[in-house]
């Protein structure tokens, strides 16, 4: 297997950026594009003049020269599409979120783990230069012990119609902290409001709750009159600031904190004294490598050596079962809902 | 009763603004400043030579030439002082919030009304130029229907020994929004966490409910390596970020939001199409007086009139609601708790 | 002639701006690609399968079906290859600045008008939404009268070894000047100096002189920190910000200024009273079409009508006079060099 | 000598800083404060009981108890009070700029040292954090060579009506750079302008020639929408941002620049290639000390020990001198003057 042949499904918002990212990845080729959509496929076509392109996706999966199936559609379509992939023997590489449920989820490790395939989800700004570098930070104990995970992610549009604002904007936040944390949450509280009847949540707020005192909070609006991309991590030695929309500085550490001192005795212990320490600021610099060229690579790597993906089937599944509980807290105002240590079908 | 003779409770951190603001309003004068360190009450002799100072407070109660008295002491010692005061016959001004309980609060309204005595609550912010501008483009329709409310104040520091950071943060949007806001929250849902052993919450995020689809949320942490004061305030027509740290353009009104078009029959709401608007950005000229300077004013002027001021002690009550029900809340780990409609007592 | 043939040469890092926005123009079609690198016409080739490619520019020239011409290479080819192109009949657009000389602009001016071709200079910025509104706050006296002009153009890279770096950064400055203030400078004096021995100077400041109390400077630099892209605009009535980095709101517009009040007696103009009025900001929402798309429909629109382009040849010479002359000023130290009242032969 | 007195002439706007810091350094105290106001020394009794005022000020120099003398009133006036003071054995510290012309603070310098008396330029910003942070990297070669030093000053008011905006706003840059950087001026070019009639230049740009390919450039400006405080200093090794206006982190070192290989034959030199390296950004923590208070400890300091201040009357000189300069410069329109390299008389 010198070089992979890749079917893309789905050329609207985000397949296009698949395509032009495996068509420059000298180990892959596109070899099939698939939309319903003639027109979007005629688009491919100009663009692309030697791939094939068809509106029906079974041409991919029945196509024994194609190697992989990269998923670019709606999430309601994920786990059809995934399932009939893997079934056709294909590596998959699917949009996130990975499907609209865990059991789905769990379906599709299941069954791309009996078959020997790789599955990979597209948590993509698991690898971008900025949040690989906080993963090492965190990893290297730069941070310290982590105290809470903070994350707001608000703009104007586009609001989904199938899916609520969670499913849309906090996946990304909760794939990112899933990489970067070495812990996984075990309880969430969430709350959130419709501006639209008889449409999904617009605006919403998740609470993640942990082993110890570390806490975890998203917010996420599709209606704020601001882009803001922000995300503040505490820990008990420095904390960090990352801007996604900081054109280059997107990462500071502040070595920054508080000092405990004072008489820790159990009936003393208000007289505790709290202290404040800052100290120098400092923005490293950031691999600004396209993500997607990133992880086209690694996808394209796994496949050629039958490796594991660092955004494996395992990692969306984590993302989605969160995204449930919240989704189900939110209809609830805020009830606590449980996450149970997630176990794959052997 | 031509000039109002004050005696201030308290010359720690916020006392002397209160005595410095008094000081230069014509009707005023601060007649007695009290507090139990006495090398703070040499600091506020060297400055204003002309004031009594005394370690006992109870010498502004029983002199009779003092007409009203402001306290600036620890939230816990607030009720036992204002009551003090109210049945001294003296006119109060007392620190936000205005008691650790909403009990206490109503019975401070109670001896107030009975006694006929001006009883005002130290919400400072609601004096500022930009609050009032906010209120204003609410109150004229500017905004629209209110959608979301939602505010960040973070910074490192100063971290309390009885209070949680609601008590000493959140207080301030509560006031703010309470007084820009036509509504009244009905519910509350609070998470939060405390990072060092035995002390209270040092970060908090609080989830407010109101009738129809209006949601407002706070976000407070006393561990932030940056300070943030940021309050994003969402409506149907235009959309409003006010930024207390901007040196001037403290408020900026977006002219943009969705419009909805589409087929509203029962079958096919999952059709509407929404659009998105983008129009100018306004930022307007703000008063910059001294917010304590304009509320020192009012506070004198409600005192010569027997008017109510506009922040009352039912003004507090409402604020001290919320932070008893959001404590709560965070101690259940975000349950959702009712805010009952408060009477005070007639 | 209902569709305009056109004929690109230079493929390197702005033509494929040039192609890539002709090709969507649906009333002009890209012929011909001609660059002397084989490389990147293959690259070109391979986006645009139906383009011919040339390696000899002469083709262009010679082909009877091609209408126009746009130049995209470096400034020094511009005069030989613009002059070829309109003696043979063809209307130019041609990169900024449009020559190394202002006899050259002249000599190619007079050519397009005896000819009666369009020649047009690609001063791209002059399409933009910003400037465009800039253009109208000053032309409908929003502003007042303009009391100065300050840009800052600035960033890391990328050095030219052909010409310094007025001629690089500078001349997108001074054609947006052009084409906002209704005045021409009458002189210049300007420093600047080099880092890297025997190269153009990287680092310059120029101050340009009107008639009356205008005054303009630029500051421009290939070796700065951090990219800065900003442009003050003082006027007796309001005042400009134009931040080109800013996402949205580029364009900020500050209702504040000095009032003049007090004795214009002779002996007594000291005693005039300087007053500070600050009222209202506001950005208004700005056209963001993509400037070279505007650009492109703009100069098809004048082939077909034999119309004047907004960026024509006398716009182009007269910011080569400007860039001519500091380069002078900057041997000189500074030294005051008139810029003479330009007239282009009859 | 155990503690110094000083007596304090002017107390209109930067007097009060003066006499607050001086009354809060132990070694010393304020005797005596002259004004011609007797408003303002009304206020200064009431702030300070103790402190005797008066409206002449010859009182402060015959009294044989004060040991210094701080001046800080109109430019105007601060050679005949210093030279007065210097006469009647004071030491002094005298607000910048120094004296209206450099004979004048040549003749300064001459009694003080002929009285060995100390004589001390207030350049307030030498003793801030940041600067002093800015002079440590560049004297420990963690800039590398200086290539530019580049600021901007500009903001709304407060025009002046004696002197023009270089000798107040410039002034400040001026001294920083006399004490940052190691090298002197030999040759400046400005240019600026008047906007009101019968005024002194509201804005203007100062160009500073050094030996060497050093540039530096100050643009100041009285009528600016925005109030912008930012100095660029490019150097061969880093680069630095000063931004006074941020809260905390106001000064960024940035590892970026240009790396230059290739051949360098005579006839070859074009063929270099420029490189550009971006490594991390950083942020030190910097001393928050008032800078007066440092300031004044460090006058106190020099007065008991009779050292030599760092900004002794020669760095007063050095500044007065390209004022001088550069006002005569902006007369003729940019035309260069040369520094003398200044003598002081033996």
């Amino acid at each position: 297997m010198t070089s992979i042949n890749i079917g893309v499904i789905g050329y609207g918002y985000w397949g296009p950026n698949l395509v032009r990212n495996f068509a420059e990845i000298p180990e892959a080729q596109v070899k099939t594009i698939s939309d319903f959509k003639p027109e979007l496929l005629a688009k491919a076509q100009a663009r692309y003049p030697t791939v094939q392109v068809t509106t029906n996706c079974r041409d991919i999966f029945t196509d024994p020269k194609i190697d992989a199936v990269a998923i670019a559609t709606p999430v309601s379509t994920h786990f059809d599409l995934a399932l009939a992939a893997l079934q056709a023997g294909k590596h998959v590489m699917v949009e996130k979120p990975m499907t609209v449920s865990s059991e789905q989820a769990m379906r599709l490790i299941e069954e791309a783990e009996r078959r020997n395939l790789v599955l990979m989800v597209d948590h993509t700004f698991v690898y971008t230069g900025a949040v690989r570098k906080i993963r090492d930070l965190v990893a290297t104990n730069v941070i310290g012990d982590i105290y809470y995970y903070d994350s707001v992610r608000v703009n104007l549009g586009l609001f989904q119609h199938d899916v609520n604002v969670i499913w849309d904007l906090a996946v990304h936040d909760l794939s990112i902290m899933n990489y970067v944390l070495p812990f996984q949450p075990c309880a969430v509280s969430a709350t959130g409001m419709s501006h639209i009847p008889g449409q999904p949540e617009n605006i919403a707020y998740l609470t993640l709750f942990f082993e110890g005192n570390l806490i975890a909070h998203i917010h996420v609006n599709w209606l704020a009159p601001v882009k803001v991309r922000r995300t503040l991590i505490g820990g008990s030695q420095r904390m960090i600031v990352y801007n996604d929309l900081e054109p280059s500085e997107k990462v500071k550490i502040y070595d920054k904190g508080i000092t405990i001192n004072g008489n820790h005795s159990a009936e003393k212990v208000y007289q505790m004294l709290i202290g404040y320490r800052a100290g120098d600021m400092w923005s490293p610099h950031l691999n600004m490598t396209e993500a997607l060229r990133t992880e086209g690579l690694h996808f394209i790597d796994c496949v050629k050596k039958g490796d594991r993906p660092i955004t494996d089937g395992e990692a969306g599944l984590r993302v989605v079962r969160i995204l449930e509980a919240a989704t189900e807290s939110i209809r609830k105002q805020g009830r606590l809902i449980e996450l149970d240590k997630i176990r794959v079908a052997a």
